[in-house]
């Protein structure tokens, strides 16, 4: 875990993780959220919405977003702020999610952290973006 | 599960749900997020910090809005597309939250619906609002 300190923080700075998408997960937050929309199980109803097999859910794939602030930049001395998030392809399991974010201004006064984000499958193709405001505590 | 189509969905249409957060779910999304954050699971970090005890993840608060879209407005027939998400007030183990969302419009060209939402903790304290834009299917 990365404990950048608001003061070691610059514009520029970029931090990366990897993580697969597994079935269990899904379950978990399924279980976590309680949305039991068929959508995001169900292989048949997926398939005749248009989708090759069932979608994972947008929200388990911005979790990850919580890992790249609280673990990566900055790290330890975070909390979310504020968030905009755009959903841009559906994700599936199996995919192998590369999250990455880079600084992208500081608000001084607040000591708020603004981080651009984005979420990219295995094959290259951009699933999620997201502009994200993090307060650094120290 | 609700199941509105896109012409039954009308301005000022509101849905509503209550849950309240466990130390089970935060584990669980820390094993799906892989945040292993010391505000989020260790309470005398947190008072450190200022807080009363460890402070439940901004995102897994923010997963109840998935289910928000995804079982009460519109329900089945819902993806969400994109949203604008603040953290106000720290939400904690114990809370039960009352979620609740309000048709704010609709975008016909793209069967786009505006939601604004928001949960609010048991002593009226709104912890969390959101605008979400959501893909109506059908």
């Amino acid at each position: 875990m990365n404990t950048y300190l608001f003061s070691d923080l610059k514009e520029g700075m970029k931090e990366s993780f990897t993580k697969e998408i597994t079935l269990e997960m899904e379950k978990a937050f399924r279980e976590i959220s309680g949305d039991e929309n068929p959508l995001h199980q169900d292989d048949e109803y997926a398939k005749e919405a248009g989708y090759k097999k069932h979608v994972s859910f947008g929200l388990l794939t911005a979790s990850l977003y919580s890992t790249l602030a609280g673990m990566y930049l900055p790290g330890k001395h975070s909390l979310i702020h504020s968030m905009e998030i755009k959903f841009i392809r559906p994700v599936f399991v199996g995919d192998v999610l590369t999250v990455s974010g880079v600084v992208a201004g500081k608000q001084e006064d607040m000591k708020l952290l603004r981080l651009k984000v984005q979420i990219v499958n295995q094959d290259g193709v951009c699933v999620s973006k997201a502009d994200m405001k993090v307060l650094v505590l120290k």
